[in-house]
């Protein structure tokens, strides 16, 4: 089949808006990432935000994953149902409900947390009480995102002596987020709080990094013992900006159709901001690249419109032309479907679940 | 119950993120919105995208409502489904796929379809085919978006002879969705157009306009027979700042939970961009209005992250707070969310699917 006869079935078959990915494309990406966190001799731990299905994390892990990363509970109960069991919650999780169900979670599979202050550390004991396990947990550290994490080696130092006093908590290591420019200064917090919590007797098993970009300063960070990448698997047009994919790297595409053409410079296409999403992706020009038409900017949207100047383009689309559009940021596009339809080269070849897809909690 | 203890309860029953929305409040808006087009003589259809629930659309139909709005065939799907028979979808539908869908749709409830263009037009007689039955269509007219419409009187002529004269199209009306500024220029588009359509004896059934900044306007339009506001069932803080509504007729509201204070002037709320979306209302300071610290601005987002300025609060929020935030578009948040909290006042009265979220054809 050519292209233009799988827009044609994509369009009969499922109608526009579509979320398409292709799995050469996806192999190649898994391949890749695992051989340069192999390489690096740091563990490959991805970030499921991006795919949120089941299906594509058991690609991850026998490809060579030691597990997997999941931002919400929601999304880790999802995981382990899919037979998922070695995973990291890397984020601060609070509250009665949240601890009943992450006792439930511990029970039956392999769970880290991450933790950046008291409160939540306090909180986990209760998880571990439910669990009736040691609950492993990392202290976040922020250097340079100023997001969640300590902002001192002081404070990672006392964090971890106090998961490591209470009942149930298991000091498992530190969870770092570098920024581009900040390894060097994430060594020094690093060696710093090492250096403390040794004095306590303690020793961090895990010191994980995160960042499709940073998959190229991997060994930046001496006792780094793995790794969190998360769009790598798919890529889109930041990882384009950021030069950490090329656009035979780009796995996922909107297939969109161009609805209305009032005039000539300007366009409709049928996906705005309840497909596409608002993201800038970090204040790139328009919302998404179109393959067919480069040149044309997706300047605006309304929730179900795509505005398109089409007045640098030498050859503009008409009513009806189907189009294949890399978004600026994929996570987010993902999180808008349902499902998301698998080909290879030009072949349909299934229909993947988002199965985790609105789990807020 | 008091404000705290709900906001609790929530956590508990159901953990944060959550979007809760007011009934009491729902049916004061719905109420407010039926008086004024009541008043000013014309049909309300309320457009759907906003909460996407046939049990809220019910509510707006019982209240007076002629019919309601959708701008996805598969969100006209669900709504007939949930008993809803009389359905505007203001939107170019293009492909085989969807004439399928639309002739099927068609043989059960009553739908009108939009249309801007020869294309799109052609193709709609398909669907009536199917259906064995008439399909009416309003032409879509632009009166200064720059989105989809014709942009002239003489196009919107030439559209309306067009499905006038095809097989198994009435032709209904013409579609409006005016600017603040463009009623007069409206009045002028649809002037010109009905005598173009008059000397063709055509004659429109339907004359539609939108927007719930738009209900202040209503009767502007010599002519008008329906209106087809979307957000007031629910409001924001676009309508907010639009003065077409008030704190008390902010009747959604998502739940959050503080989970880190890494610094005194900084915070982060378990919100982000897949909870409140990267939408900024049209150009609003931050991501939503907090009610318990107005003065806290949500300045950026990751993905699971609501990123807080403190600096301008006295009082600031610790680890563990629940908040509740006014978005700066209530439609593209509920479009993230499986379902809503219903609440009257401090109680939890229902849970409401969002059945029609995720209908992206």
């Amino acid at each position: 089949m050519s292209i233009e006869t799988l827009k044609a079935r994509i369009a009969k078959e499922f109608g526009t808006p579509a979320v398409v990915i292709d799995l050469d494309r996806v192999e190649r990406n898994i391949a890749r990432a695992q051989a340069m966190c192999d390489a690096a001799g740091v563990a490959n731990r991805p970030h499921i935000k991006t795919h949120k299905s089941p299906l594509l994390a058991r690609m991850q892990c026998d490809a060579g994953a030691r597990g997997i990363t999941c931002q919400k509970l929601g999304e880790a109960e999802v995981m382990a149902d899919g037979g998922l069991d070695d995973i990291l919650i890397s984020y601060n999780l609070l509250g009665s409900q949240k601890m009943g169900r992450l006792g439930a979670l511990l029970r039956r599979v392999n769970v880290t947390v991450a933790a950046d202050n008291p409160t939540v550390v306090e909180g986990l004991t209760e998880a571990a009480r439910i669990a009736e396990r040691p609950l492993p947990v990392v202290v976040e550290c922020d250097t340079g995102r100023k997001r969640a994490g300590v902002e001192t080696p002081g404070e990672a130092v006392e964090l971890a002596k106090l998961i490591a006093r209470l009942p149930g908590l298991e000091f498992a290591g530190f969870m770092f987020y570098p920024t581009e420019q900040s390894w060097p200064e994430t060594q020094r917090f690093f060696d710093t709080a090492c250096e403390g919590i040794k004095e306590a007797g303690l020793e961090p098993k895990i010191v994980s990094t995160g960042g499709t970009p940073n998959l190229a300063n991997l060994g930046k960070l001496q006792g780094a013992t793995e790794h969190r990448p998360g769009t790598y698997i798919f890529n889109d047009r930041m990882m384009l900006e950021y030069g950490a994919a090329t656009l035979d790297d780009c796995a996922l595409m909107v297939y969109a159709t161009v609805v209305s053409r009032a005039a000539p410079e300007r366009g409709i296409l049928d996906s705005g901001s309840k497909t596409l999403t608002a993201d800038t992706g970090g204040g790139l020009d328009g919302f998404g690249l179109i393959l067919e038409h480069p040149q044309a900017r997706i300047h605006a949207f309304s929730e179900e419109h795509g505005f398109l100047d089409l007045s640098a383009c030498n050859e503009r689309p008409k009513v009806g032309d189907i189009v294949r559009i890399i978004p600026n940021h994929v996570c987010v596009v993902v999180n808008m479907v349902d499902q998301m339809i698998a080909v290879r080269g030009d072949e349909i070849v299934d229909v993947i679940p988002v199965a985790a897809r609105g789990k807020l909690t």
